[in-house]
């Protein structure tokens, strides 16, 4: 046979029909905040009630994405622009397959969440920063990250010696030094059913 | 509060979970093939087939990758590394996510396949590789590029003044200047079900 084989009618699936799929929209939940306020924790535990609610979800954080993906990228300024990146590109995906993806990374840089949120449209982006007093999170210093920045042996660590922007206008605040994780991730919850992405009635 | 807060005990949704949300085993389908072959065609079609069986699936290709997460690669052999390499691990947190992940790209080289296959993991990984005579490939020429190639208007094309290295023990085989694009699918679908990676009682 020949060319004539490819005259085939091509049609993606798009991705309202994942997301009736799903019985859900798709959406990327950005967490941000400093190291050791809590943003890995929180998204799990925000996951852990979107699975149980039967919703198709992932994670995006260090653990997946540093080893594998970004692994040939490091902590520079640069570096840590094109993490972001990637990352960004790779929640939209996510969006796209009909998921609910969880981003857990410090994202410093005003600038950086921007872009994604430009690149992943406002619509689909929820920024969600996580709040937490630099002295707490340092008390908690979960990785002895703090320690090691304080004794110099950690160069441009963000909240000693590289900045954190904090969100001029995120969709939602959680603050773990005032509540604990479980209602953090019901702050969550509670917005996307609010705003009609997911239905309560799923619970 | 204090660092308190943050005992909690973080357990993440596994791929398990996942994967029992969604009935099914999650995979990587690897279709590789000349430009022109019917790589994305078929993986297009597979991948309806799999959306109207009930399965939750996604296509990377060159449609939302190279616009995207690789718009900063090029054509030379280290930038087509580097693009598949990232294709590589993106596909390895869809897997990780419950989803049927299929990727279309011409992939060329063997060692970068290979490669793909490890990172994946050789369970998780089947190679899908869409044959068709470069003659037949020409003729068809869908995007105008073997044309161009001929010209010299584009330089490092595959199976002109590039190397194809195809596949030496692929999982599948789909001709595509033999069989039509429907039955080309069901090839890959009757395999799925074969591995006990999906369930026929689904269709």
């Amino acid at each position: 046979m020949t060319a004539e084989n490819l005259h085939y009618h091509e049609h993606r699936v798009s991705r309202k029909s994942k997301e009736k799929r799903n019985n859900h929209q798709s959406r990327v939940l950005w967490f941000t905040g400093l190291s050791g306020s809590g943003k890995s924790t929180v998204a799990n535990a925000t996951e852990k009630l979107l699975h149980d609610m039967g919703l198709q979800t992932y994670i995006l954080d260090g653990d997946n994405v540093r080893m594998g993906l970004n692994k040939d990228l490091g902590f520079s300024p640069e570096d840590r622009t094109e993490n972001i990146r990637r990352i960004t590109e790779v929640a939209k995906l996510f969006a796209d397959s009909g998921s609910i993806v969880l981003t857990a990374f410090i994202s410093p840089y005003r600038e950086d969440r921007d872009k994604a949120r430009e690149i992943i449209s406002n619509q689909d982006f929820i920024e969600v920063f996580v709040s937490a007093d630099i002295e707490v999170c340092e008390l908690r210093d979960p990785k002895g990250l703090y320690k090691k920045a304080r004794a110099g042996e950690i160069k441009g660590f963000t909240g000693i010696d590289a900045p954190y922007e904090a969100p001029l206008n995120p969709e939602l605040i959680v603050e773990t030094d005032k509540n604990n994780i479980e209602d953090c991730a019901q702050i969550v919850i509670d917005y996307l059913v609010e705003e009609k992405i997911i239905r309560k009635t799923l619970v």
